[in-house]
């Protein structure tokens, strides 16, 4: 009886760290992700799903992220501050919608004239661009993250050829952001206009012009049916949207599964900038179809010079304020000087030698 | 009494279910990889090792995946026999390397004037190449996946000038492969030597001309320094590697475990093609800093004229002996032409804006 007694204390034992073990594989860590993408913004919000998902395959459901849409916290570009405050544990957005906040944090979204998509992702993993946008972060108590490329952005709807310099002035655009402020220097009216309003205001005239992405976005917006030029990118070569995580959120986490979230950000980034890149693609040859006397313009010289002195300008400006800031350009300036040759004489050479 | 030995049999029955429960989640499958790769073909086997990782810490430590370089087993091309054979569970090469084999696995590495890496990767998750690529490798038993990019290969390495079509007949040079055939059908004399015995080869004008990778692996060959002129890309613009999967290893895994290994492969492959672009760009800045007088060239429109004349006539003659390789061919062309369009107005013209 007594050593039935016993034999039943070592057994209660075992349960017991069984239990533990069976436990701590299993312990599901909840977390909340607020976007600043509306239910139907494709591929942004589907990115932010693709990645909770991903993250739930590698972590064998130990990771289960809750997305919400802009609909459900009502503040789009509110992330930062959300998750600074642990009211989200993840946000998915860009960078640049906090220059206003923090100016420190507007290069790691893209950059005027700046780099391209696999200049600026070799930027963030082997240029040193990672450990600056963590030492950019680091003040909010947030960690950040590559979260999907749009690729080229274009550089909008015009219902006129701009012809030079002289046609910008007091020309009436839709152009949000630092991208607003360089256009204002060439003379631009920079306006801005709610989403929902933009196809009217540009229907009825009350603006000239209009940015908004490009091709796979464009379409669903309709200001192909408007304007007939469609000028190319400039201002945004590569728009990398984030993933920021509260620092004391992710330190909860076990190490194993901080580091599987962070590989789920960068398969879902790198997985977006694919997807878009295909629906550009999609969305351009439909565009064509359905007009095909839509006409892809360059801004002639005297226009491109115009933008890129007063790039210039602005940026040394802001670099003159924050050490940091003048770091963040100096870092990605001399990178692309180096890979950007790489690109003339691979990629580029090879489309040309193709056309 | 009675009623403690019940209870016994009760915590007994527990504690086998906890045991499963808790070996089932962790139990170990060891899988072996075979390599084309040698030890210090960096990014090649890096991109291995790096998979293995990946898998490990996404299986949390279930997958463990021993990685075997081309010293290993050496048959550094006999790894689709040996993954078929279920010597080797997962193998990593370059598809191409079978064309001797089975022609239709030719062209999800690279096809001479196709795809450009991010079209070429858009093609494969949306254009239906990655389901093109898993029917072509069925007959092996065998599942297929991409498994890193090199960019752009350059078109080689030429001691004098190629001014027309007539200074490449009777030109000897080392280019293997299709490309190899192309080559030849434009008078080149086609030579293969072992890439060991290259430089000597080349310096003691054995050879004429060689074609290798891409800066990042042609800097440590050396050619630099003996030839001047260094031609752009035509023949591989973007040269995936794969993964290749035993079909009935792959189905041993529980299916988890068979989501996170597939997510490994995707994961290092977008990691490698990132990788390369930055190694590219350095190691061709180093060499132009060392050799000033390096002179970057396309060939001329006559050479082009004939180099794509001479693969579309070898890419028909292969198409009318396999209706597959008809498919492949067919929804790779039509793939470009509408995704060309959007790379013109989108990353090439933004570079040509900015050169």
């Amino acid at each position: 009886m007594k050593n039935l007694i016993s034999k039943l204390g070592v057994i209660s034992v075992l349960i017991i760290a069984m239990s533990m073990a069976v436990y701590a594989q299993d312990k599901v860590y909840k977390l909340k992700m607020g976007t600043t993408w509306g239910k139907t913004a494709s591929p942004l919000i589907d990115t932010s799903i693709k990645m909770a998902e991903l993250a739930k395959v590698m972590s064998n459901g130990q990771l289960q992220i809750r997305v919400d849409d802009a609909t459900k916290h009502k503040s789009p570009l509110g992330i930062l501050d959300m998750v600074k405050a642990g009211q989200y544990d993840i946000g998915h957005s860009a960078s640049y919608y906090w220059k206003g906040k923090d100016i420190e944090l507007l290069p790691f979204t893209s950059m005027p004239f700046g780099l391209t998509a696999p200049e600026q992702y070799a930027w963030f993993y082997h240029g040193g661009g990672l450990e600056l946008m963590q030492k950019a972060y680091a003040k909010h108590n947030v960690l950040s993250f590559p979260g999907g490329n749009t690729g080229v952005q274009m550089g909008g709807w015009f219902r006129s050829e701009i012809k030079s310099a002289k046609d910008l002035e007091g020309l009436k655009m839709r152009i949000p952001g630092f991208a607003g402020e360089v256009m204002a220097k060439a003379g631009v009216l920079v306006t801005n206009i709610a989403p929902g309003e933009l196809y009217t205001a540009f229907e009825r005239n009350t603006i000239d012009a209009l940015e908004w992405v490009g091709p796979s976005m464009d379409i669903s917006m309709g200001f192909h049916k408007i304007a007939k030029y469609y000028y190319t990118g400039w201002h945004e070569p590569a728009s990398e949207l984030q993933f920021i995580v509260n620092k004391r959120a992710y330190e909860k986490l076990p190490k194993r599964l901080q580091e599987v979230l962070v590989l789920a950000f960068r398969l879902a980034a790198y997985d977006m900038y694919i997807l878009n890149y295909d629906m550009n693609a999609k969305a351009w040859e439909n565009m064509k179809k359905e007009f095909p006397d839509i006409k892809v313009k360059s801004f002639p010289d005297d226009v491109k010079q115009i933008l890129q002195k007063a790039n210039k300008q602005l940026r040394d400006e802001m670099a003159a304020k924050s050490p940091l800031l003048k770091e963040i350009f100096q870092s990605q300036e001399e990178y692309m000087k180096e890979i950007r040759q790489w690109s003339i004489i691979s990629d580029y050479q090879y489309i040309k030698d193709n056309l």
